[in-house]
């Protein structure tokens, strides 16, 4: 996809808008009115005169692709007609800040059909109820301020327009696509860079610097999410936060980082040897998950279960860890018995968009069933989506010792052969992924082939 | 100062507390009771199942060390016994984020007397109460659980604990000059690291990038703040953030960025020449601007009133510019006047502790007097009290052309002279400096002698 010359348009804001006026338009019949959003306000940090760090609003900027703050967006569902509010020129903070966008520039900058100042708000949503016989206003609950009046319109719905934007997220425009692969670009960069300081590294922090400073120059300023650069036996916490840990007598690390596209986020994450080789128990099980991702990857398609992808991933997990002895007994009478979960805790992937778990995933967290219980995605997956294939296997004694004190679970577990291989820690592989007509494509590039990252480990 | 040889103690918890204590019965006479504090909770980013960045409440700090989200503490200001309270261990989060402090490691850690779970805070609140004739409870307004019970106590004060705290804050003891110095160590060789690598970057993001790695790998995964990286004219920005400019063609690069070491912050900027050499234009405002800061620096001693520190730097701004020619007339009439603030429109500096822009300062943002509006500390300066001294030379359009259309200060403005320097841009120089009983002690090592700057670009 040649992703940079798609971004050299405009964020397809309209077209998102008719999307989700449609989606209402299917749910309520012909309702007439104006859908209303705002974007996240400036705030600053508790007892301190700093800002927080901003994080534009998603429902906001689906429909505007505007990121800055203290702005409103109205779209008028007759007329189509989308107007962008944004704030007004303070004198006093010019002195401070410099000129803030205006609205001419901003006009020309996003996909919108008029730009004014916020202080015109109340008076256009006036004018655009005037218009019409029986106006409905659809907003977004406890995301409306004070000072905005409703007053205009017959009847306020504050429900049906997140639901409308959270379907219309689930797939993705080629302009989405195009950011989501440029978030995906500049992050397969930075795992690159980090392999390459492997060997150099003292400690996990080493690491993540260089992650953080390759996606910065790239142009990326913000990570799409906390990052976990996991050392040795760390590797087997799923979240781990610390990366403080000192790299010397580890055997892996495990990098789960990405950086974000103008609020597109990539979710990456490799497993290498830090010493530019793999023992070979690290390459055992690096080789199953591998085998894992892959397959799953090749099972998807239009309107595949994802149900069934994860499925199949535990199948190969139990294949391959029969075959190492560290599972024993029936692969059918294993799989029945949810015992791979030991080793395979998670669900294999999620929803990927603006937000990193991306809205639209139907999770069902209290299913009673183990291996469906951290499943974020339940059911079959449109073309146009984009799922994480992140299959894993972990040797994490909190996770594994209830196993092993259960006879239901412990007849299935070696646990002389399992001793060997707490020291791989974890491993987990994924990718971000394009669901499609009849297939796949995947939008990361990070080295995955476990020959070429010993050999660009080793050569640094 | 061998800072790391201080910081291998313990942070000064419960002296910390006392003082508070005795604060509050200078205040109260001969209170009864006990001080009540909660450390941030744990929130997530709206719309998404991501934490917030995370940053700790100073006031819970202040009385603990402890960095953990979702604590309590309590101090018996009778006793002088103080009680931690953190999170209880939850088996499902174990599985995900790896087993928490517990609280005999955190007895071990902190200095505080016990460490119990938050389960306990009522059964403790009310045992503490019941031990006094007329309890009362010091917290702070709008930071007290809900589920937290005050019901025990006599009576409860929201306001004198927030004061305390911020009066005590002002003067800081060893430990924490040694967690400043630490700050101001790792904040200073990111300056020099992007020092070093100025003349073979080519965008503002890109030695943001090299200062953020430097202090990661150093241990400092905060920032104090959001660091401004404004090349060119931005300079003249004062709270520039975009951090995303090509250099190409540039004179000079100002950095105003530091890390945060364990909630204590630094502060520092450098302005130097991204080719090398600076221009003669650029030399002669830096040496203006260094000549300030140096004789504002000299001027430091306990007791000194920071107003007439402000003063004298403009007192140097106006000899230097008059110098060049920039300003013409009559000195003490250009002073009465006021029109060096067009040039040096904000403080001279300001507290810095946990916050960048510490408590206790006591500004007049009201102030008529346009030169002492924006100073954020006003009064005298007690010994241990740590601040910033950061005078600037900016040329900045918004702010100077009022002046020049102003005829009382265009009468002391060569608007010809002036045009030679708008591509300087604007120079500032801001070190963290100790007040102590003789003088001042200069927290940051950060080069600024401008030829050995020259050098250490020029030869990287």
């Amino acid at each position: 996809m040649d992703y940079d010359a798609i971004l050299q348009g405009k964020y397809p804001a309209k077209r998102h808008a008719q999307r989700v006026v449609e989606y209402i338009r299917s749910k309520v019949g012909n309702a007439s009115g104006v859908l209303y959003l705002e974007s996240r306000m400036t705030k600053l940090l508790e007892d301190n005169d700093e800002p927080e760090p901003f994080r534009q609003r998603r429902y906001f900027y689906y429909l505007t692709g505007c990121p800055l703050a203290d702005s409103f967006v109205l779209h008028d569902m007759d007329s189509s007609k989308t107007t962008l509010f944004i704030p007004p020129v303070n004198p006093e903070s010019v002195i401070w800040s410099g000129l803030p966008m205006s609205a001419e520039e901003a006009l020309e900058k996003f996909d919108v059909d008029e730009v004014k100042y916020t202080t015109a708000v109340n008076a256009e949503l006036a004018t655009a109820a005037s218009q019409k016989s029986q106006p409905t206003v659809f907003a977004i609950q406890d995301q409306v301020s004070e000072h905005v009046s409703f007053k205009p319109f017959d009847s306020k719905d504050f429900s049906l327009l997140k639901q409308a934007i959270e379907a219309c997220r689930v797939v993705k425009d080629e302009y989405e696509l195009a950011m989501l692969a440029k978030a995906n670009a500049i992050s397969s960069k930075a795992h690159r860079a980090a392999m390459e300081k492997a060997r150099h590294a003292k400690n996990e922090r080493d690491l993540e610097a260089v992650f953080l400073s390759t996606s910065i120059t790239a142009g990326a300023r913000n990570q799409a999410y906390h990052g976990i650069f996991a050392s040795g036996r760390a590797a087997a916490t799923l979240h781990y936060v610390h990366n403080d840990a000192p790299l010397a007598g580890k055997q892996n690390l495990l990098v789960d980082a990405a950086a974000e596209w103008d609020c597109y986020a990539a979710d990456i994450t490799r497993t290498f040897p830090l010493s530019g080789k793999f023992t070979t128990e690290s390459r055992a099980i690096y080789d199953i998950v591998l085998r894992m991702q892959l397959e799953s990857i090749a099972a998807l398609k239009e309107d595949v279960l994802w149900d069934d992808v994860h499925l199949l991933a535990h199948k190969i997990a139990i294949d391959g860890l029969l075959a190492l002895g560290i599972l024993k007994g029936d692969k059918d009478e294993i799989l029945a018995n949810r015992t791979s979960v030991a080793f395979f805790p998670h669900g294999l992937g999620h929803y990927l968009g603006m937000d990193v778990h991306d809205v639209g995933g139907n999770a069902n967290y209290s299913d009673p069933d183990p291996m469906f219980r951290y499943l974020r995605v339940r059911g079959r997956l449109p073309a146009g989506s984009v799922v994480t294939v992140e299959p894993g296997i972990y040797f994490c004694r909190f996770i594994i010792e209830p196993y092993l004190k259960d006879p239901k679970h412990a007849q299935y577990i070696d646990a002389a052969v399992l001793e060997k291989y707490w020291d791989v820690g974890g491993v987990r592989i994924e990718d971000d992924v394009v669901v499609t007509k009849n297939g796949a494509e995947n939008l990361t590039t990070a080295i995955k082939d476990p020959d070429e990252m010993e050999r660009i480990i080793s050569s640094s």
